[in-house]
């Protein structure tokens, strides 16, 4: 495609921010957590989000598939020239950056949160302790400083909704009762997680997958 | 090889839809599907089918390798220079594009699909509600829509035959008898997945597989 | 290094095989199958055998790493500059060779090897039948054809030994005395498996790899 | 950046061993040792110790972010111009290159570790015996020979800590009391495991986390 098609997309952090997306897609891919085009991203840069679209395969995300959108105004600086959706996160994802001033957001289709729907199916959070892993998940922000590996992490869980944006009021409320939560699990159907930066975003999404796993696995254990 | 050795695949939409296969068998490879040159996969281009042949190693498939056929007459438009077999899963392919109208098919050996026939050894569908991924499934074809979250989706299975050809009656009875399912299960084999487009196709295929994966570690057998 | 150090690797047909030894290895360390330098392969060109050392890590294998013998007169073709020892399996290799006419041979460290010999502790050898896969799996060579998804295959186990060298003489009885089976399984160490062309040989070990894994899956569904 | 900015990992054995480390990274990351930032690894050359450091996306090292210090002055040679904190794993690594005369030392937050601490929640030491691995694994060092696949090796467990640099008491006693050993296991969080090489760690790396995977899978656990 001409340059000139991507818009803002074409130079500065905007560009950065959308290649940065591309090779996070092909990461969270690799992980099984964005299969089928489950899943979503968008990356901060100022005002402007940048959010991959709905209905593309993460593993083969370019740059003009994206959106970028106003923080402010919530209106599209830049829409794909094909005709594609913007992403049904796109509530959520606004839920993260103003409740929370994040800077990124990931949503996963992982597996690990639908067996803890199970696992769990009357709690209102999950909660793990003992795991190294805690030292690398921070209490909402890093702002606030990171667990410790004795304390008890709590991660909301909030019902899954036929479509995705009725998500949007249950997970601002949880994000709002959960100050020190840096994600929420959707039951049956993945976790959001967000960050002080798109480093973060994706450290902590990563952690706290890890410890899902982890607890998955340890509790096998025990039967 | 010299270009002109291409045939029809040298340029244009079929030169297009032979690298999309060649890709994808590296993706398929990826995901343990195609192991051993199991499974296989074709896209069409108006008329014409690029198919994959039998017995080459889906992760270093190449153009040269792929055979091309006319969706009417049923003659190859294009045979490589090896002396490769044609793909055996090509009548049922045929079963799909006829049947469905489906412009792309894939046939994975999946595990999960061995597992499930076991987990359902007399069922004539398999099936299963609750699971966000069912919003990413089509019934049939995206032109029928999407399942929603708790709509319980249904999966036919069929029987494993000594070869594969002589699956074809099986295969088109179930694709006319399901019309809202875009994949068949064969018993202790492996699925066939098809869709509107090639991306569609993929990504059925995922969500489909996903789904499996899912259901059979909630069950606890996979955990 | 300067080509001439490569010897009779430097082009032809033994460099083709010394390049696809290269990224076979690669293929088979991201499967698991030779992490630590565990495992082994060959590939022959005509009285030429290509060998993996011992103590290369397989992900980092080049040309300049392989040695080269005569399958008359057991000599030496060609060794690397460095100091490196030839692999353990050589004797191993040279039985497959020599049995079977074989034109590769495979030597992983898959678990599902451990796996099944503690599944079937008293067993000559290890049989499945009704997986789709078998259909896959040549009797002995594909000369003799493939078995059937009815049929019973049997691949011999035989028991490990305090030098990988001391595996020979079991080794060549088995192959002897199992001429349909084209893989034996050393106990609680891995498999060696051979085939005609270097890509039935990696064809063959994913064909018996896979069998494992799904064997071992289904009986867990029986608990 | 300018390559005056690397300092003394612009050319030489530094640039070579810091090359190592950015690769290595991406292994360990792919193996799911290292996500989240988690884990560790630097490689000697010399009196010099190259180090990654806190808080960078293994899976994205370079150069730049890495530190050099020097083993017998424990001063910094080399710190990279960004702001990035040292690793909290450089007292542990001390202590492998100072008990040990190891070159290089990598820490892996392997859930296999996390696993083996529940099974045996009262050993001083994880033990196994009969795997063929056992083969790969050296007594503490290479220059000591290898284990037999009869042998019993044993791998000491230390209890974890609040901080990381305060496991060093503890770690260096374990390595002292345990000369034949090539690695630490730390309760609910990792290993520790060096080598006389870079290549030996990463072998004996790989090969002490198969062990611990072919153990947990062979006793049910994870089948």
């Amino acid at each position: 495609m001409k340059s000139s098609e991507l818009g803002c997309l074409e130079s500065g952090d905007l560009r950065i921010s959308g290649e940065l997306i591309c090779k996070i897609c092909q990461d969270l891919y690799n992980s099984g957590w964005v299969t089928g085009t489950g899943g979503g991203i968008t990356i901060r840069s100022g005002d402007a989000i940048v959010i991959a679209p709905s209905g593309v395969q993460k593993e083969r995300m370019q740059l003009e598939h994206l959106f970028v959108m106003s923080l402010k105004t919530r209106e599209y600086l830049h829409k794909p020239l094909q005709a594609l959706k913007p992403s049904q996160c796109t509530p959520l994802f606004l839920a993260a950056y103003t409740c929370r001033d994040a800077y990124a957001c990931i949503h996963t289709h992982s597996q690990e949160a639908i067996l803890l729907s199970e696992v769990f199916p009357n709690s209102d959070y999950f909660s793990a302790s003992g795991f190294e892993v805690l030292r690398h998940i921070p209490r909402g922000s890093k702002r606030n400083g990171f667990y410790s590996v004795t304390d008890a992490v709590k991660i909301p869980f909030i019902n899954n909704t036929a479509h995705e944006s009725d998500l949007h009021d249950s997970l601002k409320a949880a994000i709002l009762a959960y100050p020190e939560a840096c994600a929420v699990i959707v039951r049956d159907h993945g976790i959001y997680c967000w960050g002080d930066t798109w480093q973060d975003t994706k450290m902590n999404t990563e952690a706290v997958e890890y410890l899902f796993q982890a607890y998955l696995r340890s509790r096998k254990i025990e039967y």
